[in-house]
């Protein structure tokens, strides 16, 4: 069946985005978190991945100064501080007491993570790249470290972990479904 | 309970990447399309998007001389149409022919989509990124296309979607769950 598109606009809809909490040293080196859906992996060798971040948040300067950041993946069961650390100022207060969670200082990087968090990267910046309204930070990651419960054959496994997904069109949370499929299976095109 | 946290390495582990299909022509103008999971939102304001991908692919050669691609986003049912597309080459194979799906040419920029995939983004290239093995191309996006089935209100729907999303830890394809929350509600700390 044949379906007619909608044209929607220039907008940020693609899916899904990941929800990912950025840790970052403050000039007094106090911990701040702040949430971010914008951010992915960019490059296999050396691996790096990024975050890109509006300039007026406390974790821009943060980050510039220190040349560093971590990524703490919550799972779903942290959705709510998740989304209240992607609401609140870390110049305003302190987010891990509001939330009772535990800032551990990377060993690797002038960053810290959130413990209670099942998956961690420690990354330092190799690249700053000024887009528009956001600047997106490339690190180099370090280090990838996770909760013994959610490795699989010594690699992190997406059901254990159980991230969550942001829709920026539908401005949801939304959880991991089954595993459907190995990839890199489908060798050969599979009409025939 | 408090956990060890196990030292994986520096890899690219982060949870869960999208499953992305980009599409562009080649020199002939004959469409290409490939399938990537380096690939994220990383400004607002212009709306820009980006794929990763290695100088090695053909697509990699359409971009750079094309200075535009689209995103086209498989529902969970073309799992297997989307592993074949990103294990084959456009340099050996029609990979439309192949899946049996059909190019569209975009009427905004010089790139094909996918017809059969619900959600589509058409890109220009505004910055090249070189960071390893793979290179960033930013793309603006200059409009979004989706199907009428998969829109709510006036924008798309994740849950109608059925995005895949890929573990690159556990190299796997995993769907959506349920829509678990709104974001952007917890304006109070969760703990009070």
């Amino acid at each position: 069946m044949i379906q007619l598109k909608q044209s929607l606009g220039a907008k940020t809809w693609s899916v899904p985005s990941p929800v990912w909490v950025v840790g970052t040293n403050d000039k007094e080196g106090k911990p701040n978190f702040m949430t971010a859906a914008w951010g992915g992996i960019c490059c296999s060798r050396p691996p790096c991945i990024y975050v890109s971040l509006r300039e007026a948040t406390y974790s821009y300067g943060n980050i510039v100064e220190r040349q560093a950041y971590t990524v703490s993946i919550p799972g779903e069961e942290y959705w709510r501080e998740t989304d209240y650390m992607g609401i609140a100022s870390g110049r305003d207060t302190d987010k891990m007491k509001d939330t009772d969670l535990t800032a551990i200082q990377s060993e690797l990087v002038d960053a810290p993570y959130v413990d209670e968090f099942p998956l961690i990267l420690e990354c330092k910046v190799i690249e700053t790249v000024k887009i528009g309204l956001h600047t997106q930070f490339i690190g180099e990651i370090l280090d990838v470290k996770a909760d013994e419960d959610v490795i699989t054959g010594g690699a992190p496994d997406t059901q254990k972990i159980r991230p969550l997904l942001f829709g920026s069109g539908d401005r949801g949370y939304h959880t991991v479904g089954v595993k459907l499929a190995d990839a890199f299976t489908q060798r050969k095109p599979p009409t025939i």
